[in-house]
């Protein structure tokens, strides 16, 4: 189970800019790749030595540094030097426990979101921090392990289709955000199919499973919100941000980026509705289920308590018992018993309790 | 029953602007009929190849053309390139699972939104996607299948009553929003005559069936919510938009159109108000019967337990019984029950439970 | 009672501005009552045609055209044309389920707002429109039915009391809105009357009915809230309206009735409260009584039933117990008997259940 | 007990600015009291002709004139008279369920604000209405009735301690204000003891007792918010007026009494939430009582009415029934009842029902 | 347990400015400790006098004042009159219960916000407050008692080590303001442990203490929410101010305070729901036992009841009861009333309650 806050307080004391890691390991080994391109141009290379990014620096290409894995913080601190990245960015990085935003720092903007994924045993949502550093003709961008979700981005750079290799830096970081937006839709559909299952358990067999699978999605509900509120903002202070670093033409794109996240904060405010209708109906159900039992009994104890009292009082050893003396005594009691019990099952049926 | 999510996943990866359909299939041909009118003119066509369209442009007529069906990508994508139509435009188009908007792209205005409808065998609410795109002399409009929603339209300008004739493109857009949004006062009538009918039968008859057509409402509320109140800020958008597209005789009827909106959102919430004052009512009427219920049990219960205990006293078979023995002991049991339970009754009087 | 949603849905499909009577029909013929008066002045006429509306057009004086009824939509119309009222106007006026809203139309201000009142046998609330178009000189109001709220108003300007003599057509239409406002006073007196009732009900006798007039008042407030949390605006957005029909002396005036306006919905909000309070407190009594309830039977059940087994247990007839034969087999019983029942009696009042 | 919703009706019809006292009566005579200072200046004089305040006028000294009881509409409307007091500033005065508000009038600026008290018997909170007229040199301020709050600030003026004598009118008015806010603090004190009163009840000895009081106290937080939260606004509102009659000195004085009022707003949404914690958990605890009171009843009636049921049927009386004659039948019945309430009580405890 | 109410009304009729103490007294003894550095400079110094201070005054080096205690309020008033600091300042410093605020008093900036830290015993937060007065090269720090938060700023200022020495006051502030934020992550992590465990023990073994410890972990987050969202704003508004005395390098990070505060924030938001659903959770558990307790009940009373009920027939001494004489009644009995049994058993089947 993911915990919902980790160790930040290690970080107590310290100065700030400080760069310490805060968050789970997930990722082995730091990997960096750096893909350059422009409209003919186009190299992939993996390197080892962060300065070799200095190589691509300062050329008119586009450059996209892909750093997967941030618990080294020496090689996160180098590169960062190489690229005039702020201390406080940096620390912002290698904290993955850090909220969606977007920060303008005038010679780069730093935007650092959240990759959602189903987790492989299809337990729940695994929540992976994405950082990008967005400069003139450069894009950084740090993973917290290797991941596919950049894969059709970079196939459509080698591939040259699309707008990608004619556009600058700032459509690459649009490109790489859209990317995991997308990918949010994905785990959206996967939850809306678990509810609308739910839903169905709920008519068919509704057992405190469902309780507990409500929970479960409520909760993951929280951790979708957390990340996706605060995107929201995000990226609608980059469509806005007077920075010279966003052209015109990738605003068009960021508007609509913008409208994804509010049709995703949209989707997860009604799959929150849905969730408390549910558990409404659900507990509504088991208190009906429960009056139908208690009807029951109360219809079954009504009825026979009276009766086996009579039965009760014959059973009496009094040597002076009249009753008991009359040979149509006994017939007598079972008419009355059977009179006691119709008149009350008559009462119970005027009353709907059957 | 309508999903409330579709699969967007499958557009993960793809680029911007790719055309690809989200969405149910609605329609079985894309349709495309073109009005074109002016004061004294009039001329209804239904064309086959995107092409013929151009026919239309740069005409100082209004043209309006009416696409039915959006699931075949190729027309949409080339009857956005005989306007000039934004990728991002035409992916939205084709994105029946949006959230209405507006956005203006300066030589034409997109607007976007629902049209609600009754489902034929009266089982809730169907959802298709309008979409609007108004230029300087024609407007383009998508549905997802064919409808007749327009048909008064149709008729208004053929008979050209009304202003409809002497007015811009502008109008002709507002004129077709407008009919959308009047069918919502027809939706909003039938809901709330079904709530109504719910009143009614708590009052008469509260059973499971009654809980389970609250739900149905409340989840039908929420289709409408998602589909409203994004709406509502179109519209004010629209109204308020500085393009030149929109002329100041048609903002009049824009803030008509905002009212209405305003009215059909007033009423969702009063509706949902009145669902969970219902709800509430429901299970009050439940837990009072339960109470009833327990109660009948209770006064039953205790009543003769006591009773049936002295019985089972005298159904002992000690030797030694001295009771038994007296001729009038029957009897004088007899009294003393009669006595508890006269007792009882009275203690259960004054307690308010009979 | 009063339908919360009525048939708007007929209009669906006519143009914009065509004038359709949407609402109940309340009066039975249109009543046209004309006041015409400045300074010294003062003329009072019914008419019947309103053509006879135009004598006093044009004129110094201020104007005061009073509609009773609105379901003949050709004296709307008629009316309208005689003072240049837009169609959008007019067919807000014969839509009687218009919320409240102040719209500006250069040449006159067009406020609609609802007269509430309680109906006749004491059973809720009544809903009925006022419409005001207020110009340069005159005043047309236009009500559903004859009503006497406007009376105070025609004694003021007849009797020449107050300001209502020197002042324009601003401060009479200021002055029908405090009559209409003066009346919310009435109905929440008479509401907050009926919920302190019920709270005195609630201690002394709580049942059944009390649920049902705490959501008979929440239903009620649904309608007040729609029917004044819009005139609040309304109000708003007349006082600080630039329109030059407004004079500075009056927006004085208008701040004060802004002020009533507050202070209505803060009432309305309290109520609503205290209504939640109330069911919030009805439901803990209701549970709490059934705990009693359900004591009362547990204590006589726990006692009595190992009770009643012990005399089971020497009803059985098997031949050799031996018990059965000591003389004094019958007394210990007794003894064991009352031994168990105290010490239970003792275990519960420590548990406090007694 | 305070009724929520007075007798405002009794305006309806009257026009503006008639100046009719709406509210309780509470004092018996008006009691006029003016202070004049400056500097060294001071003179302090009960007076009983209205126009007796007029001496004050017109010197540069600050005049403060106290009326204690306002049901006397004559000498308000004279007084008002005297200072040129709009109409329906004086109404607002008369009406003493008018909600907080400032009102800025050029040449005085009105404030009207509730006064809080404990009443005597500890039962409640009384509500009383103080306004303030404050103009140049000169503050009027009207009590209901005849109280001791304003004592401290007339003895800082008689000492001369602080700036009292150097200062303005409009510090005049702030020390009044204070002087009334002051006072919530005792309030919320005894209400906080309240509060924690009743937790402590909550675990020692949870009854009826306490949910009522809880509700009375909800209720009183109705009261208390309605009195502050728009006093927040008014005073945010005076120290951003632009009037010249508020110097740039004393609004940092106002600022800090904008704190304080929100600190009072927060405190009473504290008090909110604590309260429906605290009804929260007594429901809970009602209804974790109610388990075990159904626990005991369960495990008792399970256990022994199978072997109630194995009594009687030994004590059937068939002719026919072999085990009646075994020598040991009564001893294996025992064997086997006591196996079978071992067995139960082993499934219960396995259950945790015990 | 901490008082959420403090005895502020003490303070009730004393002129503003008035210096005296408010909230719990924590020290014992005022310290003074002044630490005043500039690049190479440092010097350490706990004084006795308050007039010691005076001495690092108008020095370029940035002076820090840290003053452990703020009971002694003679000591607060003389530093205040040496630095120029308003009396309201003051008056907030030794009010301990004052909400967080930022104020720009011009030549300084006082801030006041809430240290928070775990109780020795690990039985809930304690409050302490932290107040600074930031002026041009000097920082006032007042702390209720001796504390440790700070020591890591004094070891950074010592050592030399990150920007501290080379920068101004306000950085200084900054560290110190970062040094209390620091502390919240530590406080969170272990609420959200709390909050785990209990997740974990409402699986194995939910009983009362959960509830409990969900309302005592409430009642922390309404302290925490108190203590931390006015803090935001007051962040918010320290790098939005347009004061000289914060630099620009400052700012940026102020801003990543902000953003600090504002995870916090979502943090307790997201705490506050977890605990609502944990307390749903809890209900929904302890009302699913119920029913199963009940369904227990109702079965065994129901299949019992009625054999009791047969048996006690037979039990009846009528002289003249057939079926008594057959030599098979009493197996035919039985196998009636296995019959009856397991009838009632296969439709308690079918109807899911077994």
């Amino acid at each position: 189970m993911r915990t919902l806050i980790h160790r930040q307080s290690q970080k107590a004391g310290l100065p700030p800019g400080s760069l310490v890691r805060v968050g789970e390991e997930k990722a082995e080994k730091v990997k960096i790749t750096v893909i350059d391109y422009k409209d003919e141009h186009f190299e992939q290379r993996e390197i080892e030595r962060v300065e070799d990014c200095l190589d691509f620096k300062d050329k008119p290409t586009v450059t996209w540094i892909n750093v997967d894995g941030v618990h080294d913080t020496e090689t996160v601190r180098r590169l960062g030097e190489c690229y005039q990245v702020h201390p406080l960015t940096l620390e912002d990085i290698l904290n993955t426990e850090h909220r969606p935003k977007m920060e303008d720092f005038g010679h780069y903007i730093f935007i650092t979101l959240k990759m959602l994924g189903l987790s492989p045993n299809g337990q729940g949502i695994t929540v992976e921090q994405v950082s990008l550093v967005v400069g003139q003709g450069f894009v950084i961008s740090f993973q917290e392990a290797t991941g596919d979700v950049f894969d059709p981005v970079r196939e459509r750079i080698r591939r040259a289709s699309g707008r990608m290799r004619s556009r600058e830096a700032d459509y690459l970081a649009y490109a790489l955000i859209d990317a995991v937006i997308d990918e949010y839709f994905v785990i959206l559909e996967s939850l809306g199919e678990e509810i609308e299952g739910l839903e169905d358990e709920l008519v068919t067999d509704p057992g405190q499973g469902v309780l507990e699978s409500i929970f479960k999605l409520r909760r993951e509900m929280v951790v979708l919100r957390r990340s996706i509120w605060p995107l929201r903002e995000a990226i609608s202070a980059l469509e806005k941000s007077e920075s010279g670093l966003i052209s015109q033409g990738t605003r068009v794109f960021l508007r609509d980026l913008y409208d994804h996240t509010i049709s995703v904060v949209d989707t997860v405010e009604t799959f929150r509705e849905m969730l408390a209708a549910l558990l409404d109906l659900y507990l509504s159900g088991v208190s009906n289920k429960m009056n139908q039992v208690m009807k029951v009994l109360t219809v079954v104890a009504t009825i026979f308590i009276p009766l086996t009292f009579i039965a009760g009082i014959y059973g009496m050893n009094f040597e002076n018992m009249p009753e008991l003396k009359w040979s149509w005594g006994y017939f007598a009691v079972w008419l009355i018993m059977a009179a006691i019990a119709g008149l009350m099952l008559l009462a119970f049926r005027r009353k709907k309790w059957l």
